[in-house]
């Protein structure tokens, strides 16, 4: 992996660079403090300073980057469009923000394998729970959406968009993620959606 | 909670019925090996016998209730009904069993909120893949579901299932629930479902 010349703000936001760049080349769990130290071209000391430890460290960067995938994902949406349709341009663009970050990808798997890391990400969870309840809410005043309970269906929308967005992390393909999460989506217009395309037609999995 | 004299069939499940009424009582957190063996009637020292620590009671006894529940939840499956009948009336049957399981109900949500359970849930969420998978690839086959990629449809499903399930061991309703997972499901059938009841009209969250 090339290494660019940092420009970055801070110490803080240097730290967090090398370590995402540490964590992808070796995993979270192979990863040491120091390596990420030496990266950064700091002390083990000075790493001290701003984290309590590896696992602190990589708290916050997961948090980094969700926040920034999901500020990206919610960057376009259109007032003037429908719900649903908000709602599905959203995990495109979700989808296709986590492809830019690419370098993030194997960390960001990681985030869901190791117990540790997985509080981060419930906590941003519940985060993206109050925010797209919101938009849910909207809708169904708006009569965009079918009068279902809000919360339980922002809650099943987030499980379902967390194991699909898992699964074009593993070995899944964006593709196939959209077409189903997007006929999900249109199971709750309250309007049938016309505009469905046809499935393709497939003779296996790919 | 009533004590019922033990008709176990074992020390091994002498102890984890212990820890259940334990770990319901007080938590997982707070709750402490030696509180269950002197429940189970045992010595601390049996306890590690069968038991590496307390995490790794609690993974066994959480392996064991969500088999328990699954098979109910598979039990009553019609191998004449359509793919999409059979996943509805599994989920249906699914939520029949949690409640019927209700005094393993803060167990089961602690097992989500402790990082180091939340392994053992995670393989059981993988051996869940496998199962459903099976049925979904059937149902494709059959032309029960649209020919969307079978691995992606399934974690989509089981990620919807599981936010549904936690969310109705806190505080959503078992209703509800079964309200957004069937319109969800639904999604997937190859040929639009015409029995569809028309929503309820709300007012507001219940």
């Amino acid at each position: 992996m090339a290494r660019r010349s940092p420009a970055v703000r801070d110490t803080k936001e240097r730290i967090l660079k090398a370590a995402l760049d540490v964590f992808s080349e070796q995993g979270y769990l192979a990863a040491s403090v120091e390596e990420i130290a030496a990266r950064a071209g700091m002390t083990k000391g000075a790493v001290y300073y701003w984290f309590r430890d590896k696992e602190d460290l990589a708290a916050d960067l997961q948090r980094k980057l969700w926040t920034d995938i999901a500020v990206e994902a919610q960057r376009d949406l259109d007032p003037a469009a429908s719900t649903v349709e908000n709602i599905k341009q959203s995990f495109r663009a979700y989808l296709r923000s986590l492809k830019e970050h690419s370098h993030a990808r194997f960390f960001l798997r990681d985030c869901w394998a190791v117990p540790s890391l997985e509080v981060a990400g419930r906590a941003q969870h519940e985060a993206e729970v109050v925010l797209i309840q919101r938009q849910v809410q909207q809708g169904i005043e708006r009569g965009d959406l079918v009068p279902v309970d809000p919360e339980t269906l922002t809650r099943v929308l987030l499980g379902a968009f967390a194991e699909a967005t898992l699964h074009v992390l593993t070995n899944g393909t964006a593709e196939d993620a959209t077409e189903v999460i997007e006929r999900l989506v249109d199971a709750f217009a309250a309007t049938p959606t016309t505009t469905r395309k046809p499935s393709r037609t497939r003779t296996g999995t790919p």
